[in-house]
C-alpha cells in the first residue's frame, strides 16, 4: 500500500515515500500526506528538523503521470497541494535534508533540491524528465537548481532531460555529499542535527532571507533589517548572547 | 564582403557571423540579419535549434567601435536590435548554441553567453572588455555571467577587462565543454540536438521559466502553474503521455 | 586603542580594522569611521579602489555582541550605519577588495563578500556564527553568499554555523585567491589596482548592475541601455575610443 512513513528520530522528522510498483510517485495520498506532515513540522517544537526519502531503493519517480489529467481545476489543485509542501521546504521554519537512491526523476528530483541539503548515494541518478513527456519543470526547479550547478549546467539538464549520475551531481552541486548507500539515511540524519544546531528561532529567518535573496540588494538589507529586529529580542537570543559574553569573561 | 551565415541543417539553424577584417564585430548589416533569422526562427517549425558561430578563426570582436556614436537615439536604435536577440537567444522558443573559437571580445563575450550551451575549442578566449574604452558590458552579461561563473569571478571578470583562456573557461563555467577546433561545429550540433530532444513545446518555456527564475519563489511558483497548465493540454503532451503509459503496461 | 587605519597607496585606500581585545569586532567606532572613510572615497578622483583588511593577525570578529542592544531604534542605528558601507562596497563606485587572514566570523564574514574580490591566506578561517548566538545573518550575506559558493552550500554555512577552513573556502569560490600570509597584503593591492585599471567610470556602472541584475531580464537590459547611453557621452569613452582607433589604423 502506499504511504509516507513518519518517524521522529531524535528530534528529526523522517518521512519515507512509499509507493511500491510506482517507483515511489508522488500520488494523492502522498502529497497530501507530505503537507500534513511538513505543516504539522513547523509549529512542533519537538521536530528541529525534517529527512526525505524514499523506500525500496529508489527516491521518487515524479509526479505519477498515470493520475495525471488536462481538466486544469484538478491539475491546479494537485499541484498546489505541492506548492505547500515546496514553500515550506525551502522558505519554512525547519532545516530538511533529502536522503537520495536511485531515481530522482521528475518532481522527484525538483522535491530533493527543495531541501537545504541534498545527501545521495552512488545508486542514485537525476533527470528533468519533464521534457520527454511534454511538461515545464515544476516545484520551483527552475529556481532551486541554476542556484545549485550554475546557468549553464542547469539549461543543460532542464533542456535536454538528460540523465545525471551520481558522480556528475556532485561534481557540479547538484547534491553536497556522496556516501555509501548504507550510511546514507544515518549521514542525512546527522546532517539534518548539524543545519539544527545552535539555536531554532534564526533557522526560518535563515531560509526565509534565502528565498527572497533573489531580489535587489535593497529589499533583502530592509528584509535582514526586520529580522534582526525579531530576533534581537528573542529569548533564545538574549540566553546565547549571555552564555557567550560569560565564556569570554 | 561582411554577412551573416544562414544554413539549416537537420532542423539546427547554423548563423554565421562574417566580417572580415572585423574579426566579425557586430556591424550594423549583421545586427539586423541576427534579428530576423533569430525571429524567423521563432515560429519556424523546421528550426529545432539555433546554433551560432564565427567564420574565419574567430567568434565575434564585440559591438564595432568604430561605428558607435555618441547620439543617444541612434545609439539606443542599435543597442535595441541586439536587446531582441538577447530576449529571443535567453527566453525563446529555441534551444540555442555558441560555437566558439578565437576571440569572443565584449559584446561578442555576451552574444556567447545569451545561448543555453556555449561550447569553445582551446583557441578560444574570452574578454569583457568594455572597461578598456569606457563603456559598460551589455547584452545582459551582468546577468549571464555570474550566473555561469559566480559573483567573485563575474566582478573581476567585469572590473578588470583581463583575458580568460579557454582552459580557465571551462574550468569556472564560462564555457560548458572544450573540444579540438576541427570538432567544434559538429559538437555544437549535437548539443542543439540534444537540446531540442524529446518535445518541442516545452523548450520554450524551460527557457521563459529560466530568465523569470531571478524573481521571488512565489512568482516562479505561478509562472510554473500557468505553463503546467498550458502544456498539460497540449497535444504533444497528450501523446507522450499516451506513449509513456503503454510502455509501462 | 580601537581605530580604522587609513592609507593611500598608489591610488588604493588600505582601510585597516584595529580593535585589539576584540579581534577587530565591529565596535561604534569602526562603524562610523568605515562608513566615513567609504563615503569620501566615492567622490574623490585620487582613490582608485579600497582595500579592506584587519590588523593583529585576524579579519573581523563580527558585530561586537558586548554592545548589542535590544532597544530596536538603537540596534537599527547601529545597522544603518553599515548598511550604508555595504551599498556602497557593492554597489558603489570604487572596486574594492577584501584581504582576509585569522578569523571572518559573523558581520566580518559578511564584510568580506561585500568586496568585489576575497584574498585570503591559510590562516583564514569564516563562520556564519549568526545563529549560535540566535541571530539572523546580517550585511547581505544571505545575498553575497548563494552567489559565490551556490545555493546548497550556502544554506549549509548559515544553518550551520560551522567553520570553513581557509583551503575550502577557496574550493568552493567563498574566496578568490589563497596567498601566504607575507603576500597577503600586497595581492590584494596588486587586485585592486587590476580591477581599477583602464578606465575609472565604467567600473560603478558594473557594480550597480551587477547588483540589479539579481531582477527580470528585461530590468537589466533597460539598466544596461541608461549605462551604455550616459557612459557613450563620456569624455573618457571619447579618449579611450580615439586611441583604440587609431591603434587600428
Amino acid at each position: 500500500m502506499e504511504k509516507l512513513g513518519r518517524e521522529l528520530v531524535d528530534g528529526v522528522l523522517h518521512l519515507e515515500i512509499d509507493v511500491p510498483g510506482k517507483k515511489n510517485a508522488l500520488t494523492d495520498t502522498v502529497r497530501a500526506d507530505l503537507r500534513q506532515a511538513v505543516t504539522e513540522a513547523q509549529g512542533d517544537s519537538g521536530v528541529a528538523a525534517i529527512l526525505i526519502c524514499g523506500a525500496g531503493g529508489g527516491f521518487c519517480s515524479g509526479g505519477d503521470i498515470s493520475a495525471m489529467t488536462g481538466e486544469p481545476e484538478v491539475a491546479r489543485r494537485r499541484m498546489d497541494i505541492l506548492h505547500d509542501v515546496v514553500r515550506m521546504l525551502i522558505a519554512g521554519r525547519k532545516p530538511a535534508v533529502a536522503a537520495v537512491c536511485g531515481p530522482a526523476f521528475g518532481a522527484g528530483l525538483s522535491l530533493a533540491l527543495c531541501c537545504d541539503q541534498v545527501l545521495a548515494d552512488t545508486t542514485a541518478r537525476f533527470s528533468a524528465s519533464f521534457g520527454r513527456v511534454g511538461l515545464p519543470p515544476d516545484l520551483a526547479l527552475t529556481w532551486t537548481l541554476p542556484r545549485r550547478v550554475g546557468e549553464g549546467r542547469a539549461r543543460r539538464i532542464l533542456l535536454s532531460s538528460r540523465l545525471v549520475e551520481a558522480e556528475e551531481a556532485l561534481a557540479i552541486g547538484l547534491v553536497d555529499d556522496l556516501v555509501p548507500l548504507s550510511e546514507l539515511r544515518r549521514a542525512a540524519h546527522e546532517r539534518a542535527v548539524e543545519l539544527a544546531s545552535f539555536t531554532r528561532e534564526s533557522k526560518g529567518h535563515v531560509k526565509a532571507l534565502m528565498s527572497q535573496a533573489a531580489g535587489s540588494l535593497d529589499d533583502i538589507l530592509a528584509r535582514e533589517m526586520d529580522a534582526y529586529i525579531a530576533l534581537l529580542n528573542s529569548e533564545e537570543h538574549r540566553r546565547a548572547r549571555a552564555q557567550f559574553l560569560s565564556r569570554r569573561r
